[in-house]
């Protein structure tokens, strides 16, 4: 692995490295965190100055962080994250974005960017990052990796921020489906490692560019053979757009009963769009979020009737590849909404996602998801590594 | 209700109190939050004086008590907690420990010891507490009033102070079963109202004291009234001591991952106690940490299936009365270790408790716990109301 970070996706200055603390099942991986998560002895700044400057050096290591340790994994540095992990383009005004080492013209996806760049740069085996609204799962499929997003409370989210609890997962990228699943395998819970009927989302096919779509068949008929012919459903008869509006209300009511109180008495400077989302985020009309709230509880009843039995889902992660660095930011805006339609399916759901860099649209990767319900983590990755395996991936 | 506050459950100062924002199934209803949860304008203490100088005054609310003001309910003010939440007996040398109102020679209970005696001496009608490792349920069997943990993760903690966030719940207190249930409609999501055998775990009842045990039995022949005959399981057969020793070791380390930041750059001022139990989490050994943790996903296998179906355990939610408040601090330790042996079985599992004050023991309350699997609560609270009503409680 190359030393240098020639994709500027570790925090700038000395890095945060630790040896490993055990052996186990990681043994001989180096990795890398999101700079939320808590080093001890590192500063934490959430890719913010002002954050970092008003808090303290962390005195302790995130408890998930010391069980990678534990399991025999190194690790090699904190990278960069979106501020406050607000935002999914993966821009840092403060820390340099990283490059897309798959696509250099595009972006990297946020906001877990640095730790998607650093896998897909070869800096690291695996990486961890945050999802709240897609930040593990976008930068997956921008980048050409596998990535996670964990049942929601699959993993415990001590000594790292928050942004919008009642939906913040700890998940991680690797290149290889079978450093994803050992992750996981040191991570989360056991479960089954069966899995039932494919289910084809249909909305969110039709919600993707036609040329992703059409990308992602090959990956498709792949999975048919392993699973057997997908099911048609309609996992969002309301429209991938209401799933959006409640998950983005919700989100925001949480940020900023989160970070509100940081962010009214330390006034922080912010790069650009940051201020926006966190003034939305304070201007949030309470019955909006209390909308998703009830639309939330009658959505996971739905969901769990759909899932239940090991059914997986499955649907390309984002509506396209990553955006070109050049695009205005009314067509950013366009992206996001589109995307976050389809990221908060998992989102609402607290169900597990995983993103498999399965095609390229225009050379830019593509992924496409598998996701299933809370607790199917261990199946979901098992049926990620079968599918690589019968694709070439791995 | 009185206006005075006699048994000193509110913070001193101005009360942070709020006109309801809408009308619903908590109309007309006063509540009191422990002040670890957000409210806009008001300083957050987390029970500690050096807290609420080192942070800024909230900026907003916590969702979870918007929910409450949003569907009728009229907020009184913020309750004492014990310092970071970090203790049983609910003490607060800062800010005065509250009385226990039911029995005024003992502790109330904490770490919610405002909120608990705040509704037992008829300030309010219920009130929010957190609940880590018997936050919620320790108080309510102490003041003699009906408490709730929910399952882990139901209630989102945003805008709340954490302790260990894979065990912290938002939880609540009572007078009446009814109005426990009402909290419980608006802030959990629907379940089912079935429940299946009850299930009575031979380890908390011999845990007991006898005349705890003793002082249960009326109210566990309403039971198999309501139930059926309960059949004997035992819930942890290597020992109540070895769950808790598990808990304690994952929820040290936690604790410093999440407040240990804090304590290491400010060196609070803490009250007896609290500074030798963050040194002893700083110590923590991870590999003792990692123990519990590989100890808590077996034994959440297990206690899924023990109560697939609905099942429901019933045991002493504290192995005896509160202590009086002349106890030596020996007394003290014993009691807590007994009590946490009990409290870490729905704290490992991610289960939820709902405490019913059925007995006196020396004229002091003893509460039965009726514990279900995650996800069960709306159930539990069913069931609690029509046990409650069968022993002449409501």
């Amino acid at each position: 692995m190359p030393a240098t970070d020639d994709v500027k996706a570790f925090m700038p200055g000395e890095r945060a490295a630790l040896a490993p603390l055990g052996t186990g099942a990681l043994d001989g991986l180096a990795f890398a965190v999101k700079d939320l998560f808590d080093v001890a002895g590192a500063a934490t700044t959430y890719g913010n100055p002002d954050w970092a400057r008003t808090h303290p050096v962390a005195a302790a290591t995130a408890p998930v962080v010391m069980e990678l340790l534990e399991a025999g994994a190194r690790l090699a540095g904190k990278t960069k994250t979106v501020e406050l992990a607000y935002g999914l383009t993966g821009e840092n005004v403060w820390y340099e974005t990283p490059l897309n080492p798959n696509a250099p013209d595009r972006f990297p996806g946020g906001s877990s960017c640095g730790s998607a760049a650093a896998v897909a740069g070869g800096l690291v085996d695996f990486a961890l990052g945050s999802d709240t609204g897609g930040s593990v799962r976008i930068p997956a499929s921008y980048c050409g990796v596998f990535g996670i997003r964990p049942s929601w409370g699959a993993i415990s989210l001590a000594g790292a921020c928050g942004l919008g609890p009642s939906f913040d997962t700890c998940g991680w990228f690797a290149r290889s489906a079978e450093v994803l699943e050992k992750v996981g395998v040191v991570l989360l819970p056991a479960g089954g490692t069966q899995f039932g009927p494919i289910l084809k989302a249909e909305e969110a096919w039709i919600n993707a560019e036609p040329a992703t779509a059409r990308a992602l068949v090959p990956a498709m008929n792949a999975l048919e053979k392993i699973a057997g012919a997908p099911m048609r459903i309609e996992v969002a008869p309301e429209g991938l757009p209401v799933l959006y509006e409640h998950f983005r209300c919700m989100q925001a009511q949480e940020a900023w009963a989160t970070l509100g109180s940081w962010v009214a008495a330390t006034t922080p400077r912010f790069g650009p769009g940051v201020a926006e989302r966190f003034a939305a985020a304070r201007a949030m009309d309470p019955a909006k979020a209390a909308a998703g709230r009830a639309f939330r509880r009658g959505f996971r009843l739905r969901i769990a009737t759909m899932l239940a039995g090991g059914a997986v889902m499955a649907y390309p992660t984002s509506p396209c590849a990553s955006p070109k660095l050049t695009v205005s930011l009314e067509g950013q805006n366009a992206v996001r909404e589109a995307t976050m339609g389809v990221t908060a399916i998992a989102g609402l759901g607290g169900l597990c996602e995983v993103s498999i860099p399965v095609a390229r649209v225009d050379g830019a990767p593509v992924g496409l998801s598998l996701v299933a319900a809370a607790g199917q983590d261990r199946a979901l990755l098992k049926l990620a590594v079968t599918l690589a395996q019968d694709i070439g991936l791995s």
